[in-house]
């Protein structure tokens, strides 16, 4: 089983680290990062760069797709070649998931058109636009469309997608061997729970964050 | 405030990237991930590579350090250049930390010496011929030195050090902006937990999974 990770420059490492730290456990599953070009592929910070060792075009029918969010996904809305990729990978895919603000690049290639989807919660109204109805839950399962919440969220959706995929036994081991047994030391983790003028300073630094 | 994420062949991918990926958002951090050379670093997988921006040389002093977890930790215990680099960055950080087995390179560098310190539940054994207490929380502050369980929980000591270097608020903003509200679909993220044949099983391969 071919898993594909999409990156591209400022993207948010998290996003696709959790998922591949879950995802490459599964037996036989062959785990690639790909991005437009083969090579280093820098996050939004500008410090850590993750090597995409296929290009697009070399992985042209992966079993599963996860498009990974960040800043630099903004750039991408109407890059014809990543959305030409998504739709033909998509085609043959078994499953078709993103982390973050990746679900708009999937919604932005059409992918996403009638179905329910989430993203960073910072980012839930901007799928609207593409006939996609927006949920604030933390994973969506429509079909074989799987999206997560801002970030972290990757590695709950990985856990969600591998039980799917390869049964409740392994999700499992999986979960103990990275011994993901959160215990974060605050409670601060979506807009319902955190501070209120947290809330408001990230809102209005969003265009920043965003962009 | 200068964070050096120490990352060694067949390290542990998300050991380093949870922590990079909260620490990296405090204002005025300077990130950078170190290994013996400069270039990339493949995690144990070999489906993964992150660019190592700066040789240990080149970082002597950094205010806070993180080392990452992995099969590849074995091979380091007694590598005098890595142990002498520990040595010498603790004696002027101001955190000295680790995920998952990289507590035992900080053991094998002498710097928990009666020190109570956790790590992977399945490597929690081999911290005691280093004069080091095991425990099993999540993450143990003691002193300067904050040391976490395995893999995943890296996110969560990175943001109990975070509210110690930059306060509670900040802390909290950046669980919001990675949206870390987790909810995994299963409760089998430690050994008390998860369902004792998949903890036998794990036991059985932890031969193959930590060497």
């Amino acid at each position: 089983m071919q898993i594909a990770l999409v990156v591209y420059d400022r993207f948010t490492a998290l996003d696709a680290v959790g998922p591949y730290e879950i995802l490459s456990r599964m037996p036989d599953a062959e785990t690639v990062f790909v991005a437009r070009e083969r090579g280093p592929v820098r996050t939004e910070t500008g410090a850590l760069a993750l090597t995409a060792d296929k290009a697009l075009a070399e992985v042209p029918r992966p079993d599963v797709v996860v498009v990974s969010g960040g800043p630099g996904q903004h750039a991408l809305m109407e890059d014809e070649v990543l959305l030409d990729w998504l739709r033909a990978a998509d085609a043959t895919s078994t499953w078709t998931t993103s982390v973050c603000s990746g679900s708009l690049l999937l919604a932005a290639a059409g992918l996403l058109e009638g179905r329910r989807a989430t993203s960073h919660w910072l980012a839930l109204d901007q799928l609207r636009p593409f006939g996609v109805e927006p949920t604030g839950e933390r994973v969506v399962v429509d079909g074989k469309y799987v999206t997560a919440a801002g970030v972290s969220s990757g590695i709950d959706m990985a856990l969600t997608l591998l039980g799917r995929i390869a049964g409740d036994d392994l999700a499992q081991a999986v979960q103990l061997g990275t011994e993901y047994d959160p215990q974060p030391p605050y409670d601060a983790g979506s807009p319902q729970k955190a501070p209120g003028h947290l809330v408001d300073m990230l809102r209005e630094r969003s265009r920043f964050i965003l962009t």
